[in-house]
């Protein structure tokens, strides 16, 4: 590879990288890990309050569930009392994997889609 | 009070408590804390198997939510496949009490509701 080439391959690296950077703060999808609890909250509020979406989807798996349920009542009761945020709906799923030793294993998800009544 | 008033008191408290073990095995509520995973899922396959209900809830509070959302998937799809379960509803909510410092928390909570197809 030339070193114009290994140029041009990494400036198309950093154009999907930031892409996908502003796909992430665009979208209105938030996804529940381990984070510190208040990100995902100000991540739901700021989709409603500054990206004036209509509508928020919270998803998590397995252990991180209950708090995506957390996240969903804290921002629409706390935070977003104004905004007369609802549950919209709420779906749960599994998905069966094989873990690192080989051993196949389920995990439940859950979907919380908020909306602006 | 005499022996005899005693006597009545014990024997009232004593069908009371029957009668509370008894509503205990035939209701169709199940909820979820940290007894071993597969005494709920037993529950939930016996509430629709023995006992022939046509709808079983599943209700959790705060870090036991992920766990419903693993007993509900495991039941309807491993155990139940023949029966045909579907998620009817999910419903979240959270409520504030005290706890023993006397500040104020907020716990959510989780309602699924199965039936029989």
């Amino acid at each position: 590879m030339t070193e114009q080439e290994q140029k041009e391959q990494k400036n198309s690296e950093h154009e999907l990288k930031q892409e996908s950077k502003k796909f992430k703060e665009d979208t209105n999808i938030i996804y529940i890990g381990e984070k510190p609890f208040m990100n995902y909250v100000t991540g739901v509020v700021t989709q409603f309050k500054t990206k004036a979406q209509r509508e928020v989807i919270i998803k998590a798996r397995g252990k991180f569930i209950s708090r995506a349920v957390d996240v969903a009542e804290v921002s629409a009761k706390k935070f977003l009392k104004e905004e007369k945020i609802k549950v919209k709906n709420i779906s749960i799923n599994s998905e069966e994997f094989e873990n690192k030793e080989g051993k196949k294993v389920n995990v439940s998800a859950i979907d919380i889609v908020l909306e602006k009544a």
